[in-house]
Parts: structure tokens; sequence; C-alpha cells
């Protein structure tokens, strides 16, 4: 007799534990080949279960080849259908949550490019949500075209001229999963292995491992207080592009004067490359208005990305990349290729906050309160350390670099001063060339209150100068 | 003097409008090195503007290096700010809205894949919405981890191993945008130039272009009704993978029984191959439940993709991979860099929607809705072609394939059916090997009502009966 252990207590139909348990028993050679299995009148009255639901399990048995009805003479179990080694293991594997989930709340993460995360416009954000998903049309639902909605590309266009002079049709824009996909599909849309990607340095550590994953050389270019030092690009060489951060240069924080970016041009016109520009988080300049981009002095050589990661939030996953004609389609096909389009009523609900006017509202009030928190941690900063400490790149963005003389910030020193509650991260992260920015590390200021940045200070003031008693 | 038109009907703000008008007029030469500028007193006399406005538009000037400014001797325009054949095009490039937005209201698109748009369970997908980002925690709007939010791996591990007894651990999940997503992390993941992959052959095509282009060759093996002939797979070969849709085979709609199951694991484990399965609509299945994964026979071996495009909607762009133990950490790697993590929200949307039940009820509604336009579809089939026609795969899914044994889908019957209002799409477009499948099409059904499906079976028949009688 066939005896399945039924467990009325359990959330799995009745249906399916008959027909996981026989399907079980012949996976593991239990029930053989040719066996046969009691009818459904008899089972069902063994197990006192409906007739039904035998009747349902070994319908489905049948349709899955695992048993094998024969006219008249009953249910049998079918040939091949036991699995050698067939351990059935419901138990999980021993894993635990990976690392980046675990949270020190008292630590204070001067981590660079986070905005202010509980000032993200959530009831805005809700309500348009709610009216985008209540009305939009059902075409609305389905699959989508690769480069991004027109509506999100229609007001973006416009609010790119007006506030960075952007010079672009809207269907020059791809709206991109982030500006990492759209550094992504530069890498595909440009590079082969064979080539050079002239790049600052310092510059974006995950950017440098993104182009070198496509084989390219990188061909570092120093940087000063301006930026990129264009007197020092290569007389003989031919790069695919030029990768370039002018309007706030990640990390060292410089703005790239017009007098640069016309020898960037002139030199992409000697060589025949492209400009690669990355304009991340230049809304947030605080003399002044952004400074125009590059792409709107020389559009049909410039690549241009953006991101509403700093400006809004990094979990939207939008940005965009601005293309030359020519390019276009090759990156709409490699943009469908990938992930074929960005989810659709996210970016409705972006465009419309746009055009309602909720991001420039947004941004003007950020603005101030980033203006606020950068003035006062360069204020604690040069209380704390006085004389000992150097400051830049602090007229845009959510992070500034500081220079402490004597300090040499190994993985050594980073881990001690991550023991009195601060973590603070390297230039020398995101270096090419290592060893000249020993002494400098990056404060992200843009997530932090004005608490937390005193805190934060004076920890780090601590850790170095306990270190130094140490010693 | 120095005459800048100042248009005060323009959304520009006239700070704008001066900055840029003088901007402009230097990188064309027209200001040229070392030429004075008029006073911000002079300048706002003539203009007619508050003086604020010209002392603003100049430090933007000063700021980004194109003026420069003596003590006592006045501002300056700065040298080397020219730029040679600048021509400032404000006018866009003459493109038109792509193709694919071209829409024809009369057509009756028999596309696959397609679930009914309307029916997109807006109101409740709204209300959670509006919920998760008015409620969700300040640190969700940051970075994620790549894997995605462990809320929606949490549930999404309950919810398979309940429904198609996928055996996973919530940890071996990485939430992807979209199986297309999955499709390439699988193909950066596994292969490189030199490899070859197994397939079903046909195999929707998009899938062959994602593996050909990591450089891998295509091994075909041949499609019955029961889907991949596991007994034709070869015997000298190494396969990286063997890529294979056992639930629903795409286009031809067989669902694999447990002897070629076995087969396959039987196959992998001699030649030390990974098992690729695409599980994209099983939860569509008018006989009984959704076939048992072949996931949960081998979850050492077997990497299992699936969507929420076809049970939900396309435009969430969310899908997911499951993996085995040792390729979880590589995986991670390569979605960072693809593009970095998927929408932090949306993932807490869905997992709240699965949680409370909406995502079975919702299923089970449409089951019955889509069974009801699948037996409709074949009845006009039936009536309208009578023993012409042969009806395939039509167990599962939002589709089905007919042959029609007097028809030649060449690309010239396809476009003479289209000028009929009706849209087909041929097996052939799938095929690796070409020629087998010239008289079969596939006909989705999902997003179709019935006096569509009607009128589009009536319009092919016209097509094709039109055409007989033409020749």
């Amino acid at each position: 007799m066939l005896w399945i252990p039924i467990d009325r207590s359990l959330d799995i139909p009745l249906i399916r534990q008959v027909y996981q348990q026989i399907r079980e028993r012949i996976l593991n050679g239990q029930l053989k080949s040719d066996e046969k299995l009691p009818s459904t009148r008899e089972l069902s009255a063994e197990l006192k279960v409906s007739r039904n639901v035998i009747l349902e399990a070994y319908d489905q048995l049948l349709a899955e080849g695992f048993l094998v009805s024969r006219r008249g003479s009953g249910t049998f179990v079918a040939r091949g259908a036991f699995l050698e080694q067939h351990e059935k293991a419901l138990s999980f594997p021993p894993l635990d949550w990976c690392e980046d989930n675990k949270k020190d709340d008292n630590l204070i993460n001067f981590r660079s490019g986070i905005p202010a995360l509980d000032l993200f416009p959530r009831k805005t954000w809700a309500k348009l949500s709610y009216t985008i998903w209540n009305e939009t049309s059902p075409s609305t639902f389905g699959y989508d075209i690769p480069e991004g909605r027109p509506e999100l590309r229609q007001i973006l266009s416009q609010y790119l001229l007006k506030t960075r002079g952007v010079d672009c049709h809207p269907n020059q824009i791809v709206i991109t999963s982030g500006a990492t996909q759209a550094l992504t599909l530069v890498s595909k849309l440009l590079l082969s292995p064979e080539d050079t990607v002239i790049m600052e340095d310092p510059i974006t550590n995950d950017i440098q491992t993104i182009f070198k994953t496509s084989g390219a050389t990188l061909f570092p270019v120093p940087v000063d207080e301006y930026g990129m030092e264009t007197s020092l690009l290569p007389l003989n060489n031919n790069p695919k592009f030029i990768f370039i951060t002018p309007s706030h240069q990640f990390p060292l924080g410089g703005t790239l004067p017009i007098q640069r970016r016309i020898q960037l041009i002139n030199y992409s016109r000697q060589t025949n490359c492209y400009l690669v520009e990355d304009d991340y988080d230049s809304e947030f300049r605080y003399e002044g208005s952004p400074v125009s981009s590059l792409q709107g002095l020389e559009s049909d050589r410039v690549l241009y990305i953006g991101s509403f990661s700093k400006i809004l939030s990094p979990a939207l996953r939008i940005g965009y990349l601005i293309l030359p004609l020519h390019l276009i389609e090759k990156c709409r096909k490699l943009k469908w290729f990938s992930d074929l389009h960005t989810p659709s009523l996210n970016q409705l609900i972006l465009a419309r906050f746009i055009d309602e006017g909720y991001l420039e509202r947004h941004i003007t009030k950020m603005k101030k309160i980033y203006k606020n928190r950068r003035d006062f941690l360069i204020h604690c900063l040069e209380t704390t350390f006085s004389n000992k400490v150097n400051i830049y790149g602090y007229s845009t963005g959510l992070h500034l670099v500081i220079e402490l003389n004597e300090a040499h910030f190994t993985k050594e020193l980073l881990d001690w001063i991550e023991q009195f509650g601060v973590k603070v991260s390297p230039v020398e992260d995101h270096t090419i060339e290592k060893g000249k920015y020993n002494n400098r590390i990056i404060l992200g200021y843009g997530h932090l209150k004005n608490e937390e940045i005193k805190e934060g200070v004076t920890r780090l003031h601590n850790a170095i100068y306990s270190l130094k008693f140490k010693n």
C-alpha cells in the first residue's frame, strides 16, 4: 500500500502534497518503473482525502510524464523517471545576509555621493506615483522602446538646455538605469580591447573598472585644483575617447575653466576622438549657477552622462546618455539587449515631477541645505584641525577633499579611524598612478546632519591624534 | 558699446540671457581676448536691467574663465576662450520619432508574450505604491545591494518553492531588470568566445543574439511537440551550458516530460555543463498546475530565470536569476557594474503585492481569461480554416503555433497579410537552422479581446485566400 503523510496544517494544498510525495518517490527510486499505483478510489479512502485530490494529483503526474495510464489495467510508474543521487534537500544552504547589509548605527560615514535621504520629496512622489499608475493608458504597461519615454526625453532636453546649456534633440537622449548603465553603454558602444581611454587621475574607481573590463588601456592625465591638466594631454596618442568630469572633478572637486575646455575640444578634433562628459552633481554649485556643459560647445563629439541619483535618489536608478546623432541607433540596440528599457512608469513619474516644477524647487531647497552643511563642515575642520588641514574642491556637489599633511591614509590608519566610529575614504582609492595623494581623504557631507558632521570631525581628529600619541 | 537683446517674454532668467550672450560672443570671436567690457553700472543702465543681473552674469563668466578682472582697471575677455568653427545651433536636428512609436490603431497584432495590459491591477498597484513611497524608511532611498531587496527575495523564494518546486535560499536570488538582463548576466557569467551553447531550435531570436554577442557558438538541438529532443544531444561536445525552456518551449509550446529532464541532467553531469532554465510564463498552464522546475531536481547545476513581464507587466522590468551557490558572488559584481541594482521601491511594491496575496489572485483571474481567449482562438481557427490548420503548443502561456500546410510564410506573404490589417510572426524568425518551419506562425492571444481574435483570424484567412486567388 502507498502511504502518504498528509499535513493539513501546512500552507500547501492537499493536491500538491500528494503530487510532490509521489513525484519524490519516483525520482529517488522508492517507486520503481512499471510499479502499479493504487486506484484513485483506494488511495483517497486510505488517505482520507476527497477522490478529486487524488485524481488531480495523478493528472499532473501523468501530464509531466511520471505516470502512465494503461487502459483497463490502471496507473503505473513510467520508465526513465528515476534520477540517480537525487536527494531532495529542502533545507536552505547556510548563507548569511551579505556584509553590505550589516549596519552600525553609531558609525558616521562620510561616504561621498549620498544625498540627504530623509529629505527625498516622498509625499509629492507618492502622490504623482498614485496618479500615474491609476491614470496612464493601458498600452504603457506593455513593452516600450529602448531609448525611453518620449515625455521624459522631451522635458529633459528642455531642462538641460535651460540649466546646463546642453544642446540636444529629445531623440538624442537614451534613458538609462542610472549613470552606471550609461557608462557601460559607452564602453560597449566605443571600446575594443586595443583602444586607449584618456582619463583624469584620480577618477572614480568603479568607472576605471567599467572601461578596463572592455580590455581598453587607461591613460592617466593628472588633475589640479581646476580639473584635468589639459596641457599634459599626450602628443602621440590616438585615444578612443577622453573621459572627463568638467563640472565637478571627482574626487578632487575642480571646475574646468573655458580655456582647458577649448584645449580639450581642439585636441579631440586633432586626434578625432570623442569626449565623454560625466556631469553627476553640478546642480549643486554654491557660487552661481551650474557651469555650462562641454556638450553644448561640441555636440557632435561629446557624449554627455547625467543622473538623478544625487539630485533625487539613487534608488530610482534613472540616468541618461546624450549622444551625437550617428551613435544613436547602435546605442538603442545595446540598450535593448541589456534590459530592453528602463521601467516605464518610473520615467513617467519623473517626467511629471520635472514638468510640474517640483525638481527645480527641490534643487533650490537642497542647495541651501547642502551649502549650510558644507559651510559647517569647513568650519568644524578649521576649528578642529586649525592650520594642519587644507580643504579642496568645495564649490560644488556633495563632498570635499581634505589634506592632512602629517597623515598617511594607509589601510591600517583607515581601520584605526573606523574604530573611533567614523569612516572616511582615501583619494588613493581612485588614483591610477599610486602614491600622489596619500594624505588626502574625501568627505561626503550631503547626507549628514550638522551634529553628525561635528561629531564625525571630532572623532576623526581623536583617531589621528591618539595614533600619534600611541606611536 | 555692448548691446545684448533682452527678451522678457522668454522663460529664461535675465541673468542667464546676459551670461549666454556674452559667452557666445567670446566663443565665436565677436568679443576678442583682452577686450574690455563695460562696467556693470554702464551695462545695466544700457540694457535697463538691475545691476545685480549684470553682476551675477559677470560673476558666472569670471568663475568659468571667460572673463578676467584686473583690479582698478575693469573686466576683460580672457585669453584662450575662443573656439574655432563654433556655431551655436540651437535648432534641433531633424529627427523623427522612431518607428516603434508609430501605431496603426486598426492593426490586429498577434504579437506573442504580451499580457492583457488593460487588466493590469493598476488600482492595487497604485495604492501599494502610494503607501510604500510614503512609509518606507529613508535609507531605502539610498544606494542598495546589487542582488536586490531582501524582502522581495525572501517572499520570492517561498512563492517559487510552493508554485514551481524551485529550491533556493533567498541569497541565491539576484533580482534583475527583466529576464533580458538575467540572460546577459548569464552570458557574462559563463561564456567566453570559444564556448558552445546548446540550444533548442527554434528558440527566441533575441536570446540567440545575446549569447552570440559573447562570441560563443550555438549548437542547435531540434524540438518536437514535447520540447527539446534530448536523444539528439551531441555526443562529442563540451558545451558551457544548455539553454532550455522546459515548462513551455518557445515558440513551439511543448512541455518537457520527466524522462527528457532526467536525460538532460545526466548529460550535464557527464559533460560537466550548466543548465539554464528559462521559465517565462508557466504560471498560465491551463491543464493542472505549473510543471515543477528543472532547478528543483538539480539545484547546484541549474541557473533558473523568471520574469514578471507576462504575469504582471513588461513595463515593470523585474525578473530574477537563481544561481548555484558558487556563482553568486561573481554575479553580484556583474550586476553592480551593469546598473548597480534594480530600482528599490519597485521591488518593495512587488514584494508587498506578493505578500498580501494579490499576485496569486491575479494569476488565478488571468488564467481563466487567457484560457477563454485561447479556447476562442482555437474555435475561430478551426471554423475558419477547418482541416487546413494544425494547432500546436496551446497547453500553457499566451501564444500558440499554427501550421497552414499550403502557406509559405515569406517576407512577401507576411507583408501581404499585414495589408489586411493583421500581423503575425513566423516561427522561422526564431530558427537556427533555417527552412524547417516555413508553414508555421506564432499567434499571441493574451492581449487580444474575443472580437479582435475573431476579426484577426478572418483577416488572416482572407489575406491567404485572396493571395491564392490572385496567383
